[in-house]
């Protein structure tokens, strides 16, 4: 075990987060806040922490392999949030720093469930960090890092593994700080044409990047009690349309760019992930009618839930919770979906449910002709049996993590369709649920023990729980 | 396809049920109940429908495949309901025919859940039927013909592999007719000593048939309005221990019969399973003590609904819909586990639950140390690729019928409690639920799309998946 590269790696990670801190002091200095001084301090403990770390751990050798890139990554996931919640405690407007902790893992997971009661009360500064977390989370944090810092090398490719989302992580070029430096391209212009549109409808300069990290990251951090909802619909289009844009596979993005278009539109998720959303749109907008009145905001509420959702962002235009139940078991089951692979969003993610049900199908052909053979092709590749084997036992992971946090959760004193969906809105990084953590409710009500149980589920969920179980393992501590 | 077979084998079942029929007529002839003649009707109607399926289809050539096997277990088993259910009608006891084939499609299938809103109004005879409907679909409808009727040879198999429950379908002896001989023996002696231990206790004959009948196929038809509640403590703790040994693997009984009983005690399913009913029970225990009183009740009332609940009988001793949401959040996972392969329980079975993870202990250890060889071995045997691959994928398909049931229920008015407990309690054959279908209510309040939905999705469980979507399935149709 390589312990002095995972910290070397994590003290690094937290001194980029000291940079990353010193923007949300500039935010609050701007509107003359007081809460540039918990800044100050956040920026002063991880530059300390982070230089400890970086050069007290300076490894002699560099080699890593898998186990070393699961714990770098669960542990720098962990620490990051552990420095990013001081300034909401130090500032004073999160006094419980278990609520301040919740409130960044949430933020760098791209969940986007708050404890907030009174968002529109908090600062400027603060509410910058919020949803600036979002954005760094959504494409992960050590990508950024690998990203912007010169000397990581190929053997990133495990962290880089370990922490972008789907089952298919394609290197997009052979190097990887080549690859990693794409993405964030594609991501920062993006951001910046989603920030030109929001500021065409005439959003504040404030809201619009506040909006477009939320967005861009999947995260779903609101500013407002209502959400999105008091918005210009126009507004809420531009907002329903990026979600679904950041939902994609980045790697799309990628074939566009080098002029490889038909590969990139006979994509088999891209088209599945569009049918799931137009069914699921049409299948609510038919079902609220009667509530919102009108076909046109029927259509616009309706998509912009199910986009919401399903990107696993959590913005919100109407109240889901009071739809009728066919429309709430669309949006619960549309959160264990997820987005596309490769993309900012959590859940299963389209691929894999593609795949699952293609290994369904194959099940059931084998058992009418017994001596078929049944192969699965995705993407036009054939996959190996291990891959198979993977997609499913993921599956069957990712059900059991879920009915445990559930079941840890029914201690709390709320109905079961409060405490299910947000263990599941939780697990999936989605954000809101239902019942009594509805969209237009928080989780402050939750007890510490809880709010602690569903911060390591928004992490389980980002890191795609192997990280954090593989940290919790004695396998991986015990001597060899 | 020989369909020929299919319809021969139907008819020599429904004219099996005939007979089966006749039964009940008696009982109600004794209490000198006008549902006699309900049931002589639907007597006809089986010799009848029967006899025309099987002399009309009488095939020519024998030789069926698991296609033909999986197609006669579904039509038999719909076939069975919808004429079983008639007795109900035609009485006027329960006047809607969808409401009679709900509770007669719950019976078949073991599952217990009723649309009665007053049990204790109805007939001895269609009492005695509705439970004898459990013990007869417990061990398997088709199993029990191929018990008593002579001529059905080994090509049985592959209808009996379709009914057994559990991954892991031993024949015990050579002849599948001999196997099926032997269970139904060791299920029909455990039964009678179950009524002799009922009677012992105080019960009537009539009580004692009917819940013995209930427990030994883990049906869970109650005849009171509080279920059980209201017998003795002692009778609540043979109940509670016969629904435990009725939910274990039958083929550890024959064992001990054949004086294998260090083979039989050393099953590692047999003690998940009980460590999960005493793990289950301790916590419950803990949990309801503050509700309950004292520690001795607790312990019987937890171990009752345990029992209960995982063997997915469903009778209840207490209104669990009232207990904390921890213990409804155990007994909503037991749901999901069940009993025992290969004994008259459903859910998932221990053992593909203990397979799964293994499973998933195997993949992170593959993460860990990537050169690392995992194997699966489970009762003292390595498992093949095949099957866990079978495994992980029945667990994917269960979990996508399961939520699709789940969603076509949203349509009801009901809260998300009540409409998730009842997919779960349906579609793992246990019975009640929670919220509006707690142990002390019933189904009655479901649409009728609602309850043939529920009907489909007892089915789906008590046949494991597999039957239903293959004869729903075109390429079972396809010519080739």
């Amino acid at each position: 075990m390589n312990l002095r590269m995972v910290f070397y790696t994590t003290g690094r990670i937290v001194l980029f987060e000291a940079l990353m801190l010193m923007l949300p002091a500039v935010v609050s200095l701007i509107y003359g806040e007081s809460c540039f001084y918990a800044f100050l301090i956040a920026v002063f403990v991880a530059a300390v922490l982070g230089g400890i770390l970086f050069f007290a751990a300076k490894p002699k050798d560099s080699v890593i392999y898998a186990k070393e890139g699961f714990l770098t990554v669960a542990l720098a996931w962990i620490t990051l949030s552990a420095i990013g919640a001081l300034p909401f405690t130090i500032s004073g407007e999160i006094p419980s720093y278990i609520d301040s902790f919740f409130e960044t893992v949430s933020g760098f997971t791209t969940t986007g469930a708050s404890i907030l009661t009174d968002v529109e009360a908090m600062s400027h500064g603060l509410l910058f960090w919020r949803s600036f977390t979002h954005w760094v989370g959504g494409m992960g944090v050590l990508v950024f890092v690998m990203a912007v810092i010169p000397d990581m090398s190929d053997r990133s490719i495990h962290i880089m593994r370990a922490e972008m989302p789907g089952p298919i992580i394609g290197k997009l070029v052979p190097k990887v700080k080549e690859t990693a430096k794409i993405l964030y391209l594609i991501y920062i212009v993006m951001t910046l044409v989603q920030i030109l549109f929001l500021l065409f409808g005439g959003m504040s300069l404030f809201d619009s990047l506040v909006h477009a990290f939320g967005t861009a990251g999947t995260g779903g951090f609101g500013i407002k009690a209502d959400s999105v909802t008091s918005y210009s619909p126009y507004l809420q289009w531009v907002i329903a349309i990026f979600m679904l844009i950041f939902g994609v596979n980045f790697n799309l993005y990628y074939l566009i760019l080098v002029k490889r278009i038909k590969s990139a539109v006979t994509s088999t998720e891209l088209w599945v992930y569009v049918l799931i959303v137009g069914a699921s749109t049409l299948a609510i907008t038919v079902n609220i009618l009667p509530i919102v009145g009108t076909v046109g905001d029927s259509i616009r509420t309706a998509l912009f839930q199910v986009s919401s959702i399903i990107t696993t962002t959590g913005y919100a235009t109407a109240d889901f919770n009071l739809w009728p139940g066919f429309s709430k078991g669309i949006l619960l089951i549309l959160m264990f979906i997820g987005g596309c692979a490769g993309s900012t969003a959590g859940g299963l993610k389209v691929s894999r449910v593609i795949i699952l049900f293609k290994m369904i199908r194959g099940e059931i052909k084998r058992m009418i002709h017994p001596r078929s053979v049944s192969v699965v092709r995705f993407e036009g590749k054939q996959l190996e049996e291990n891959t198979l084997g993977s997609v499913s036992l993921y599956f069957a992971i990712y059900m059991v993590c879920f009915f445990a946090v559930f079941l840890l959760l029914c201690f709390e004193p709320f109905d079961m369709e409060t405490n299910f969906t947000a263990a599941a809105s939780c697990f999936n990084n989605v954000g809101p649920g239902l019942g009594g953590v509805g969209p237009m409710s928080s989780y402050a009500a939750y007890s510490p023990f809880s709010k602690l149980l569903l911060s390591f589920a928004m992490l389980l969920g980002r890191l795609e729980i192997f990280p954090l179980i593989i940290a919790l393992s004695p396998s991986t501590w015990a001597k060899k």
